[in-house]
């Protein structure tokens, strides 16, 4: 493919100058200006749209389009042994990769760092000195809770969401940014701002959970703590523009969280109003400043979001006046081929993608864009759209001071797993577990406590979420040895009796009676299962198994094989049973909630996620996260978002009860719409109390926005950790809308017996509706705003909007 | 309410002649010419529009907003007891309510029918001889499958779609219609039209299935079933316009039937696309001449669709030009204070309604219509809101010339189930049955077999849908009955064994040890399980049970209580086993297509349900239904239609082997997408082929119509009815569209070994799509002409659409 190509890139070079608008460069000495001076583009301190503006004319038709397909270091370098570090590259490889793929290249590879510094070396090398520009390429990696050639392991996204605290998110992903920086990557592909609103589908683990406030605030952390700084050898902030260390790219834009059937990558359906209110607000809160979004796989209300003229250029573009860069997902742009079937050439792909899109194409399918030379000659393609796609990467390499700054660092190691950064982590992995049910405060255990059983085929394993790099879990430490090693470094006398009980994987039960017996010689259970989910090597390896994680959908929520049974066995001991659920999404086992004795929800963690439990579990750590995804009673009464619109939720529940007598209802006829728990539920070894809610003003006009003051209390004996979370529900409203919607959180940290009081700002922009003219509106009338969890009032007050 | 609205109407009706358009008439003698002559509305010979026009000048603004406002004549007559036959009435009750809700009367109650004429008789005859204006009133019932007082009921709407027998289906209506004329109703609330895509909802029995296609056929097949032909004293069509003898009512306008989670009157998300590709064409295929149409209870796109302009107004009225009546459904205007939280008071839902709808009012709310003479009167509600819908009302009744033909008629007995009609019953309930699997030919059953077993708990009892009358199941037969009947008309010996096993609504098993000795004892066992619905006093009454029906929604689509045990009971004593579902929606047990012998689906029938059921076991009917609606694997692999977008099915199915075996895929970890029995799915006892497919011609304009010509063989040795079904796919398409849509079916009845030629035209708007200018287009292209069901592939085409 690539040396048709070349063949073809000559002629059309030259025939794409009659078109749009006139070449001012000399194909001589495109790199300097005539009179051998530095070229705008190469000066720092120029603006980033003068330097465009000078770069832009300067590049061939065929360097245009180079900078538009992603390129992949495998161009140069053996990437199949993750173990192998021979520092040699392929010459021809390189030089053919950069002559048509050399915008941005794909760096997601396990391999050495020595080996991985070598690669991007000599690729950034090769464009910076010997091509006629030298526009350095971003090297590109994944990052979602971690970036992925073996750095730091963080919990995955829904976990980090579960903290509600934006600000550690925020140290988080500074630290991914760190650690990739000096190893030379500058694009890493997170945060993902879909909407888990369809629990089946296996990518609900990469997302901020089903809210789109709390995702817009989890992912607007996210993005500035990963982007924010400056690389070294690049001016900060000044005549040149903001300049900004690391490109985070939004995805997937938009709507890809809610595909039917959960099938991954299935169509989405939806209204205007569904995008405006449900999908669009978290791109539109964290991603304006982002340096890159990338689009989604599926199809919104039947067409292709890689085509979405609707999304990407009126919107994105026009509206919101995005000026980055945008790429497609991996091998997306076949799809259109493929699966939508809105194609069936790569050149109305090509075409299609690049004229609604302005976008890049990312590798993985069969870079239809080497098309786009040939239909620039042709007539068919309008170079002005390559012309700012093009433009579009340039702002986000100018940003990022690339051309100054286009190479890894020589101490990368001194910035990967400090000391510093493992605080982090292991603060972020408190903060992300839930503790769900406590009953009798069973929890916290006591340091004096007897013994401990640990039961489960989560004890012993590091249950990571997808997107980490092969082997990724050995760099944590296991829910056993995490025991362990927390009972010791409190000299603590506990004994811990494990028994794994049963596989995740399978039916088999012939572990039960050693489990049954071990809980039975200790005095307190603690089970640990869950789904689980593989890294991105074996993820997509044939005849493994996982129950979670990209391409992997499940009919069921319930915990699967010998889990559940398993649990039922150790909870008829009449033992106390603490379950711990370690999942990539919520578990539906409501029995699970009305028999044991608590129940914890650890979200997939990081490295330090088998430490973080025992702190929990023993009260070292007061637990302090929040449910960011409510738990449906089974997969048979979803969606149960929190936010559901008003009029969806009739209740007159049936059920069966524990000794199979059916007692019938309507909504549903044995069973109840109503989540086990709900979106914000979490509880804490303290109890918080709420008084003096005030609205200031407590009446506003259309366009003012509001402070919700109230005052906390811990009425407790220990210290913890509370998010105050602020609802509003639109009293009467022209059209229909949910029945309540985050609006408002802060986590704040208070000593036994003390208050606080705190104030959340509103923006009156949360009071807007997509009304019928297809237009935000704040409709004068009655606002009720609530201090609570979706499921519990703490306090309520109204607010009066007028005109 | 009444007496306040009366203390108001005198000052309103003067004040409100300030409004709009200048009275024409004399408040002394509206009902006739100053002349004495009589008015134009009164002549049947004059056009409608004159009419009409007449008659609208004529009414004060009470009598218009009575003529909007569904009355009922438990205004006058004791409704309480259905047994009751007094044949008194209450006459201020009747004034009171003539003169606030006289335009329709709802009359659906269980009472002796000479009671009910009574009432009918008393009613209109007031309105006809003691009000000014002489306006009669329709008098309505419900008619999904038989008029709800006491009429012939036929199998229940999905039942009647799997015949695929248009035909058939508008003799069924014709007899409910001749049955409920006689009584003297002339509305009849149906058909229903909405899609079965959401399986959860309980009214998924009250469907033509889930295919647009199949339902807008059915539903014309309805609707000119009913309507078709004239009341006593009316002269035909004329000089005084198209005659009907009964007002069909196409509900629920509109996408009332995928309510988010399946929850009744849930909200509705889709686009302007999915509104006009899935929802709206049946309703605009079938009722552009019903002469009424009733809105839905919920909100499609968060607008509730009783106040829905685009879709009642811009849409109906304008775009498709429907001139008749139009109302809402019972108590739903009050919903936009109650549920969807639009409105605060009852004067702005009037508002709403009236001016967005351009609908009546159905009683079971606060008749919130009522405050329109005031609204009228202040100016916040413009009168010409209220003429619109009056004209509409009028139309309506002119068209059913009620004004000539008001009364019910004297010999209304003989024309309720009369032999000819029993005819209909029979074959349509046999036609309805669906042969679903029929390993080794085990169907049909020899008449010399020994013995059978019948058993479980749908065989002694009479199992009906929702929406029949109280205690009609005592007209239908039961299928031991049936058996018995069937196999004493054929002098056959073959013994009935009958054991119930287990109730319909428990997880007691006592009753098994007898099934399977039952079974085990018998040549064969026949099982029969499934849903359950009640009648309409039932299903609203506090203490009784149902899994399907109106307000009775499930979270799982599997059999309830100890059925399935029972299933897997039986066929575990090796007895060849047909398990008969008898439901009202899909029944998901894959274990019991996997190993029964063989699987009959029988949806809700009518009367003789339990006579059609053996008639097919033994042979004596072939077998020719056809699923209308898919059968998912489970709840967790919806919604599965079979007219999904491409791109929605990656399927890498896992699955749980039936020894517990966990076999891992992808699309679902342990399930499939693909349903157990998928939309054209029914087998028969002979074999059908294929041959010399043409599409005529096979290449066409974009307006041109085509025809597909196609031979089929009855290979067998028994004589069958097939169903010919052609499906088209757009091979590419500038929007994504379904992988397949059925564009035309034919029953055919073929005599073994015979040969017909089958020619079934395809209108050129079947190839259309919603395109992204929001328009109908039919792009140039190619199309799959496929000859087959929805998954399985007889013969194939090619169609080339040119521009």
């Amino acid at each position: 493919m690539q040396a048709l190509f070349l063949s073809l890139l000559v002629p059309v070079a030259f025939a794409s100058s009659s078109f749009l608008e006139p070449r001012i460069f000399s194909l001589v000495s495109r790199g300097t200006n005539l009179d051998g001076s530095l070229p705008l583009y190469q000066n720092p301190n120029a603006s980033i749209e003068d330097r465009v503006a000078d770069l832009l004319p300067r590049m061939s038709l065929q360097e245009k389009v180079a900078q538009i397909i992603q390129g992949d270091i495998d161009g140069w370098m053996n990437t199949t042994d993750p173990l192998d570090n021979t520092l040699v590259f392929n010459q021809s490889g390189l030089e053919d990769m950069m002559s048509t793929k050399a915008g941005s290249i794909w760096g997601g590879y396990a391999m050495p760092y020595e080996k991985f510094v070598f690669a991007l070396n000599v690729g950034q090398k090769y464009l910076m000195e010997n091509t006629t520009l030298g526009i350095p390429a971003m090297f590109q990696s994944e990052g979602l809770h971690g970036f992925t050639n073996n750095g730091t392991i963080f919990p995955s996204p829904i976990g980090l969401a579960a903290s509600f605290n934006p600000e550690l998110l925020s140290s988080v992903a500074n630290i991914i940014a760190t650690e990739a920086e000096g190893l030379g990557l500058s694009q890493i592909f997170a945060p993902v701002l879909d909407m888990s609103r369809e629990l089946r589908w296996g990518r609900v683990e990469e997302n901020f959970g089903e809210d789109p406030f709390l995702t817009g605030e989890m992912g607007l952390a996210y993005v500035t703590g990963l982007q924010d700084g400056t690389r070294r050898n690049v001016t900060a902030d000044g005549p040149g523009g903001i300049r900004k260390r690391m490109a985070s790219t939004c995805k997937h834009f938009t709507a890809y969280g809610s595909p039917m059937a959960g099938l991954n990558t299935a169509p989405v359906v939806g209204s205007e109003r569904d995008l405006r209110t449900i999908y669009l607000p978290a791109f539109q809160r964290a991603c304006l400043e982002s340096l890159a979004i990338m689009t989604a796989y599926s199809a919104y209300d039947s067409v292709p979001l890689v085509a979405n003229k609707h999304i990407l250029t009126d919107i994105l573009r026009d509206e919101w006046q995005y000026p980055y860069w945008v790429t497609t997902d991996a091998g997306a742009v076949d799809l259109l081929i493929s699966q939508h079937k809105t194609c069936d050439t790569r050149e109305c792909a090509a075409k299609a993608v690049i004229e609604n899109g302005l976008s890049g194409e990312m590798g993985g399918g069969s870079y239809t864009y080497l098309t786009l030379p040939d239909q620039v000659a042709a007539g068919t393609v309008n170079e002005s759209y390559i012309d700012e796609t093009v433009k579009a990467m340039l702002r986000t390499k100018f940003t990022l001071g690339l051309f100054e700054s286009p190479y890894p660092y020589s101490d990368y190691l001194s910035t990967i797993r400090t000391p510093e950064s493992r605080e982090v982590l292991l603060q972020m992995e408190e903060e992300a577990i839930v503790l769900l049910e406590n009953r009798d405060n069973v929890l916290p255990l006591s340091n004096n406590i007897g013994s401990i059983a640990l039961i489960g085929p989560q004890v012993n394993r590091v249950t990571f979420g997808d997107y980490v790099f092969f082997n990724a879990s050995l760099n944590g430490i296991t829910p056993l040895a995490g025991f362990q090693e927390f009972l010791s470094n409190q000299s603590s006398s506990t004994k811990v009796n494990f028994a794994q009980g049963c596989e995740l994987w399978s039916n088999d039960q012939s572990g039960f009676d050693e489990a049954v017996s071990v809980a039975q010689q200790s005095d307190v259970a603690i089970v640990m299962v869950g789904t689980w989910s593989l890294d991105q090597t074996l993820l997509w390896t044939p005849g493994t198994n996982a129950t979670t994680g990209e391409h992997v959908d499940l009919s069921s929520l319930s915990l699967v094989g010998a889990q559940f049974p398993l649990v039922e066995a150790i909870v008829n001991t009449g033992k106390p049973t603490v379950v711990v659920f370690v999942s990539g999404k919520p578990v539906s086992e409501p029995w699970i909630q009305a028999h044991a004795s608590a129940v914890i929800q650890q979200f997939y963690p990081g490295e330090l996620g088998g430490l973080a439990l025992p702190e929990i579990i023993f009260g070292a750590v007061n637990p302090s996260g929040k449910l960011p995804v409510s738990f449906p009673r089974s997969v048979g009464t979803t969606p149960d978002f929190y936010n559901y619109l008003n009029g969806m939720r009739p209740i007159d529940a049936g059920m069966i009860t524990d000794n199979d007598t059916l007692i019938f209802g309507h909504q549903y006829v044995l069973n109840s719409p109503v989540p086990i728990w709900s979106f914000g539920h979490g509880l804490s070894y303290t109890t918080f109390n709420y008084t003096d809610l005030s609205l200031n003003p407590a009446s506003i006009g259309i366009s003012d926005n509001f402070n919700v003051t109230v005052i906390v209390h811990n009425t407790g004996s220990v210290d913890g950790k509370e998010v105050v979370q602020v609802y509003l529900s639109d009293v009467v409203s022209s059209v229909v809308t949910p029945v309540q919607r985050l609006v408002g959180f802060q986590k704040i940290d208070l000593p036994a017996g003390s208050s606080q009081t705190v104030s959340i700002e509103v923006d009156s922009s949360q009071l807007a509706l997509w009304n019928l003219n297809d237009q935000w509106a704040v409709e004068p009338g009655e606002f009720m705003v609530t201090i609570g969890t979706s499921d519990e009032i703490f306090a309520q007050a109204t607010l009066t909007v007028t005109a």
